[in-house]
């Protein structure tokens, strides 16, 4: 941490500054300039994190120099991470495709969806059975009973179950149908449902906060990983800006940021990341030149009578055009 | 709700949208002009807004007219709503001040903070005894040991008592402690925490989500209202935007927009909304000002010390001379 | 400048980085922690400020200490600066009041706006005659004959002309007719009008840029003074947010930042800042609560008529009710 | 025009909208919901561009429904238009590469510039002789001594030369010496500058606004448009958000949005975009893979001693890497 002294500060407003220092069992540089005097703070990261200099006279500003996850850090672990979800893996060479209805509605919905998904070369079925509505007279969801058709037509098609967990009392039903526990983007900061999820033996896919910033992300993978589980994705799904023609602003420059400053493997949402159909397109080519490990593309059988995010999802057979592209690029970036 | 068509839609397109508005019971009207067809669409809020239009060959665009959400509006309840919390009134012509350290960090630390902000007018004591912090690593509150000094010291100082709930398991927990349950910012649209506090019989002040729009705010006391509770306080406490000199933009404009929009009453959180100790005083004034029916401000005995959010907490003596000024401006604007 | 090496620099990229320093005739100290080096540079601050240090091989990040600007801080100038309008003081304990049209669009319009304002408390009459319209095809105002009306309207009326320059030709022409030039939003960047309007010697206007930050805003002011112009006022008018209530988001807390950081006055416009009539009123007095030195508010005597911006537009009879309730405000802050 | 009635609005009310509308030489649909009544404007596109209905009572808020631009939209241009600068091809199946330092320093600088990045595929030589900077004490350029290099420079190495007019008065000036004129970010609704260049016949750079929306940027072109020139090139370079790892957000939805609304081309500029050296290349592959029709890349022969943006300067070896992996995108997309 560097601590920037005011102009006007006094002596003895820098000797407190430095008491509090070294009683915290750190210790300190000072770089004295024309007009300021700058405090480098040395020693255990984690005991600086917690120094709260700013209430201190004198003190005109801090800066911190160092981040406060470990785990998820490339810097802790310079190799990529594999995630490997029951013989599917995620990273590395891999091209990972998440597909299907946003919301399960219906057995035949599903089944179809999934049959579609998977002859187009998914590995992996996305469905919500628990779904989190900004309005309480919104579809919520089937629940337990979309559980069981995600299992039952997961087991049919091969394909890996992914399906969000709102409710820390959920996960051990959940996890008995679910191959892989998403976090949505509104609960990237509930820390219980992290530390829940942390716990449990299961892959988690990570969605980014809707305004999330890239630390704090890395900082929710930290709860997971904390906890003991290091089976983490992200999934990045657009952030909140002023633009309205999309739903949200697919930040892909989050694919660079993430694979520098983490091993862990990272997917492409575009489908909520514009949420518009014919947007999805253009930006899973995008997301996979960027160099994301995989996509997350919601594909309805009928669009228009769908439940729930009608308006982005793909029919089956423009869900075709696009994987036909996106293989093109994987196969540039040297992706299988 | 509107259905902009495009330029280039078929008649058949037109009929498609027709037959999916009559299907679901709803009328519409047509307004054909120059390049474009618009529908109106007509009838029961709460069917239309279950409308998937913009998957529909033909749809350039849809636009919703009304909000979802009914209990919280004004259009419902025309007259301001005031909040009872055991005698102690926010909204109308009351003032409520709530103040005290941001994390309960020792019965000295919490006595010393609360003695204080009674004797300067505060009537709710807040600390957190769970507190949501960025980084696993970062102090995490004293929990119910917290919880329990927190009702001790508002026992003894006659203060009611607000404090956070993260996790819906521990609403009975915290329910025998408190006055009022705090919803914080992460969690604003975490469902199943607004449908828990909704379920209690509790108060619940509702802060604003850290990037939430005005109308997402609405929804969210929507959720808690559906639930039965009526009871429901909203606090603005700044939101996310590009300006890095403050920690979040205080946004005043939205105690207009609540106070047109709902009855609920809303108050201000200038601590978090700049996270600069120095700006509390100014925009506490400027928030009752523009018409908020009370303030949440950090008061910490000894700043430098605290172990959480010290860089925006108030000593006793900045304390007073804030409220000293925010009590004329409170005079100005009819409030007792 | 702080330089952060990263955590895998050689001896060899430190040693660049101190040539680099040293060759600029700056000096540094050293900061060795147990993961990274840290290199405090120390010097002329001009110097220090064309330093580009990211670029060099082992550099992780650089943190700037100082701002760029001098002239507009309060470091350099710690009283507040009063600016004199030909007799009419902005700043210290006087009340700016610069009320109008958005756009002249005739004589009577102006003389009926103009004397009403007057009536009322105003000290300037605002109003466009070059509009600035995000569409080619909006009505642009009416030029010089607009300037014409605007002097003699003003002149009638006993109050100061703030009207807006687009065009850097256009300084002469605009300084014969006007008291104060207007720096709108969009050219708070536009350097050569910025250059130009700091060689002339009339008092200047300057808007905050649409997403512009508080050191932008600066150090804009700065390119006035350091042309030698130092009679500058800032307007701060709402920034672009996320939020689609409002038509921009008033940052109040912009007015108690730019009084801890310089020693200019700050005027606030409501109409702008919500572009909702209704949020005038509440938007005017929380500004004057947080420190501001006056308001500028759009009044129209018939603005369901204005050729512009009527959506945001006071009627005479509303600005009377705001101007009262902003006056008691104004006392209790000790503004005459 | 869609007009919202509120639930309280009187007949009064309706009828004095109605009277306007059709004051005006429009027409309107009224559509009676249960709580709301809705109006329907019909009639020529500018004059209902220019109604105000939001300031007459009853009216609880008003809707576009179409957008002001007309030359710029794909609606009344259906086929993508091919920008000819000199017989160099921008759009359609060409890829145009912008390559060269951000400013000009020296002859020798850009001549080393300018034959390394022509020998790896760049036909437009970038480079800025007039630089806008946040603070007056930066580097501004070499003015015309730097046109001079470039043109020469441009001459010698057979490269287009790009570069960007801020001032007015310098059109002519820089016509002479360049082949494309850049309008920047910060100039983007500089609408004098706009119309300018638009009575040139000089193609035109048109780099998105720091916070500007797609429907903003387009009526910037239109601006240029209207005037009538119709060489218009949009640039990507990356918009404002709340994210401070990278010093702008990225946005290549709009490559796809303005592909759908219009019939221009469009290049991305992953230097600015990101602000991050290292993340240039994996940007620039998404930029192609997103359909741009190219890129406008900073490279330096020595970015560590640039005298502006080093930080996201490629060397000449970075460089040679981007294009060999952009090629290969390129050549996916079906691009020469």
């Amino acid at each position: 941490m560097i601590i920037v002294m005011n102009p006007t500060a006094t002596q003895e407003n820098l000797m407190r500054v430095e008491k509090k220092i070294t009683d915290a069992g750190l210790t300190f540089h000072l770089s004295t300039g024309s007009s300021r005097t700058i405090v480098g703070v040395i020693g255990d990261k984690t005991t600086i994190a917690g120094l709260q200099m700013n209430a201190f006279d004198g003190v005109e500003k801090t800066v911190r120099i160092t981040e406060k996850y470990k785990l998820v850090s490339r810097e802790f672990h310079p190799n990529d991470t594999i995630v490997d979800v029951d013989g599917v893996k995620v990273g590395g060479k891999n091209m990972a495709i998440m597909a299907g209805p946003c919301a399960v509605e219906s057995m035949e919905q599903l089944l179809e969806s999934a049959k579609c998904v998977k002859a187009i070369g998914a590995q992996f079925l996305r469905g919500g059975a628990f779904k989190p509505r900004t309005s309480p007279y919104d579809f919520q969801g089937l629940a337990e009973q979309g559980l069981k058709m995600l299992r039952e037509v997961g087991d049919k098609t091969n394909l890996k179950v992914v399906t969000e967990i709102l409710d820390v009392n959920a996960i051990d039903m959940i996890s008995q149908y679910a191959d892989v526990l998403q976090i949505g983007a509104r609960n990237m900061q509930n820390f219980e449902l992290l530390k829940t999820v942390g716990r449990s033996k299961m892959p988690v896919l990570l969605k980014r906060g809707i305004s999330a910033t890239i630390s704090e992300w890395l900082n929710a993978a930290e709860y997971i990983m904390s906890e003991g589980n290091y089976r983490v994705i992200f999934c990045e799904r657009g952030i909140r800006t002023y633009e309205t023609f999309t739903r949200n602003t697919l930040d892909l420059s989050a694919v660079a940021a993430i694979k520098e400053l983490s091993h862990l493997p990272i997917i492409v949402d575009p489908s909520h990341g514009t949420g518009r159909w014919k947007m999805v397109r253009p930006m899973a080519r995008a997301a996979i030149a960027a160099g994301a490990d995989g996509l997350m593309i919601e594909v309805h059988p009928h669009p228009e009578i769908a439940l729930s995010d009608g308006d982005q999802s793909l029919t089956p057979e423009n869900f075709k055009i696009v994987m036909d592209e996106v293989k093109q690029i994987a196969n540039v970036m040297g992706k299988e």
